[in-house]
């Protein structure tokens, strides 16, 4: 692994490209697409940053680009079904051996973190756009470096409870909003020895991407999750390490 | 849900099909394949028990059949792959809606398994038919109940640590190996409204599924894993319950 | 154990005997005291009910009634002080060997409490009567059967995250209060081989106690944590169960 | 805090202080002392350390002591209850605010892991010298780097399952006993802000603090474990954040 932390910002890419009033909007929140708002924030002397989208070749993940990535941060929304199962596939075997995942909004019903939760991950939802409050519940977690005890997002879209995961996510952020709702919207997951995040916050039509606490929530994320190591994952035959006295009476081996 | 818990014991099956001495040994300790073993020995007047294999059409898990289905035992080990993705997705989903999966031994490494946990499921294995100690680390747990605090298998395939699971796996039982490992052989998650348990012991040409300790743990389970209810799992749009004064300034909405 | 589940609702009651404008408050709501109140909800044919306050001699717990009690109802709020030490060594070697505990509201801060969890149990609170939501996050858990989605307390005092406890807390309630706070409301824990559950609702001078919900919650937490059996914890010292071959060179033993 | 990590290694220091055969092996093994064995070991850049034992004046802890602390690593054998309550409260707030701790083999009984777990910490144990094979179940853990997949005690003292912990101990190494036990004999919780590793091997008459990877494993728990920053805790009044509409209608505030 490079001194820095290779993160590859993958983004569907598809709701900047369409037609119409609510792609306008799109493209007004995020002119070089919500790839190209998370990687210019998160360029930094400590992490190299490359981006990946839906329609490129290999849909921009090549073995040479997943396997050159420490951390993958995944947006999705309108395309998760068009996402090919041989790419999850390698992507949570990669995951696996120590690379980290950081998956944002809508991205929780992506193929890749139903894979790595084995859930459903559904929840409520709606988009009046409402006030949401963000609660800091592990302030010593290093993705809460430097965040607020809590702060406020003016519009947004509503994630509410109940959310469909496991329960050893370790609850990192939990939201209110206004219309009544709950949700536990930063959560962690370890799975072999690769971390996941999930991060609730952020929009195609709201700035939140644009937000300097988001940006550093998931700076931060970024930096927890990138690997020391790489530890490949087998399943091998193993000799006895002690005498082993007993006798197999079938005379199978 | 009736009265009764409507279990379906899945087996491979392919094993006791084949020729050779091996497959000799698997139909001396299972005349009646694994499924019938277990099938049999479960039995009661409150399961009610149903056999399905892998070559019956739809892997004998027709809609009807599984619908109908409270807890699913799985066995399988050298056909995983043959299961179809499709019959997965729907096994999944009736889990997380509340369904009971007990996972047998090399069901480990089951699609349905590695499904509901989103890790690798891997670990070590040696097959010198050494003695296993099993070890009862939560006795008051319901799938624990009247288990001794130590069992032996006198002759067993090794399963060791690590075992690739995630860290919610609560730790019913653990193995010693005469060659030196040891593996958390009982673990339970829950996902969704659904419980699982992983239970390590038993073998194709070892009997312990004729165990009266073994049999006692999975009948256990059965229980602990009927759901009281099911409860369908969906991701609704969801008016407020509270006023929201904040306005959406996009006039998205 | 008997047939019926023993329960005893234990009170601080000093709230109750005070003077002034608070206490009659408190003694609108509760005219036989919080105790009287829950105990006289909770009566039920499976459930034998008895109440005990600080104020009786051994605080109302001596051994007879404490090794006969299957669930403890602890509230408390101005006199957590005044609980003995001894008293609550008796009490967690109870419920590690079994026995349940339901710690209601201000009991956040009880001995027991805190000496069960190793934690401050400390969170943010304000009493303005503001409005609580309380959201279902577990609706297949026993403790959640019958209650809705979720439900509002019309006027409660608030308590905020972070709450300090520990992280294998299983969130059953989740609450979101007018004032813009959330909280983990409904938490379960296991230790040894007791459950104990903490649940925020109620307070001294809101009839909370008298709300059908609320009831239903505490009814369905005494059967969840009522036990099945009893098991003393012990440390014994163990004889080898397998042949130990290595030898201790120092002579020792 | 310093940009040295300030550990105190605590030692009861009372079987170094003994007559007869058994004080004698200890003295063989420890000429030092444990604590003395333990903090030569330690020494390095980027760890500072101090001992401490039980019979000096405030136990070796007074407060300028204690609030210099970044690690306390404990051991205690046969005079935990010579320990005073009032330090062990406040050993428990400073953990609770950041500093880690590291309880070493018969520390499993001592009052501060007992006051930090809430559960008994009881376990089986054996003493005949037995070989002891740990596994490294979290290899990716920080705790874990440098160590291999398992390896040997040539002679211990048996520490067995069940382990009278709470489930949110994270399992780090595994043990396997020649006797034919098993026991979760390294573990990691956290609690408040601070973080706690259980580790069980160490004996006072075997060598087994001078063994190279047992020292590499609880340096590698001093770096994980020291804080990053300090989070006072406490259970402040808290104004709405948000409008209450709500009014209170029994008049109290």
């Amino acid at each position: 692994m490079s001194a820095k932390i290779n993160i590859t910002v993958w983004n569907e890419y598809r709701h900047e490209k369409q037609e119409g009033h609510l792609a306008d909007l799109v493209r007004q929140a995020y002119p070089q697409g919500i790839h190209g708002a998370i990687a210019g924030h998160l360029r930094a002397a400590d992490i190299e940053v490359r981006c990946a989208t839906l329609d490129e070749p290999e849909h921009g993940l090549p073995d040479e680009v997943l396997n050159n990535t420490d951390v993958l941060i995944w947006w999705g929304h309108i395309a998760h079904a068009a996402v090919s199962d041989e790419l999850v596939d390698k992507i949570q075997k990669r995951i696996l051996s120590g690379m980290g995942l950081i998956v944002l909004h809508s991205g929780h019903f992506s193929k890749i973190f139903k894979r790595m939760t084995g859930t459903s991950c559904s929840l409520l939802w709606r988009e009046v756009g409402e006030k949401e409050r963000i609660w800091t519940i592990e302030p010593s977690h290093p993705i809460a470096r430097g965040v607020p005890s809590s702060f406020v997002i003016p519009h947004t879209e509503m994630y509410g409870e109940r959310f469909d995961i496991p329960q050893d996510g370790r609850i990192i952020f939990m939201s209110w909003y206004e219309g009544g709702n709950v949700f536990r919207s930063g959560v962690t997951f370890e799975r072999g020895h690769g971390k996941v995040f999930y991060f609730a916050p952020g929009h195609e039509t709201f700035p939140i991407f644009h937000d300097p606490t988001i940006i550093r929530i998931i700076g931060n994320a970024v930096r927890w999750a990138a690997p020391a190591e790489y530890i490949e994952i087998s399943c091998p035959n193993s000799p006895a390490l002690e005498t082993v006295y007993s006798t197999d009476p079938t005379g199978k081996k």
